[in-house]
């Protein structure tokens, strides 16, 4: 048994036909802003430049819009930044699932708060094992 | 831009130290409990036989305790059967993805109901390669 306590992961993704927006565009997104560069961007992350622009795209191309521009020259030196549409996109995307995060957790609390009880294996009393025996019907 | 509109999928998955419950066990146990065998739960999803015994019993690990027990003989001739505690933790999580969804969707509506008026591009103004000339900064 792990030693970590159990604990819910709630993961919220985008979709229009497919998947279009999900932790990984707004991780790359969050880089982008930081590091006005999407190939600075893919590599903090450790991802292909060639897979950062795909998904990228991906995500452009279901909502329409543009989330990154390209900018020549100037400060940043031909680097990209967000686009007010994705700017705005980002930040709802993480309110969202900050907000859905943490109602997921009181929902856990809700359904597997009261389950220790319930499962006597959880306090450590009976393995896997012990508790596989067939049970002949 | 797809045809679908931009809606929420919100995944919910359960972890130890790993992860050790999400989608894919509580679709099989489902399959186990109406099937009342692994093979057939795994064929009826597509998955190699292999994949749901590892899927199965790193969940079993990962919790302590047995999620399915095999029957030998008797009606189901030698098949599987939910344990007690199996059918808990389905019934626990089917409610808590349930009602996670829910809070999710109506979460979605906060923070993206609003958006398409702030987003001229999802009305259909404008492509995304107009929308890609390089800004010069």
């Amino acid at each position: 048994m792990g030693e970590t306590k159990l604990h819910p992961v709630i993961t919220v993704r985008l979709y229009t036909d497919e998947k279009c927006f999900g932790p990984g565009v707004a991780m790359l997104l969050e880089r982008v802003d930081r590091l006005h560069s999407l190939r600075s961007a893919a590599m903090d992350m450790d991802m292909a430049y060639s897979k950062a622009w795909t998904i990228l795209r991906n995500a452009e191309r279901q909502l329409g819009f543009k989330l990154i521009s390209s900018t020549t020259g100037g400060r940043h030196g031909g680097g990209a930044v967000l686009t007010p549409e994705g700017e705005r996109m980002l930040s709802a995307y993480q309110a969202f699932a900050r907000e859905a995060r943490s109602a997921g957790e009181e929902l856990f609390r809700k359904h597997f708060g009261e389950l220790p009880p319930a499962f006597p294996a959880v306090q450590g009393a009976g393995g896997p094992e012990e508790a596989n025996a067939p049970d002949g019907e």
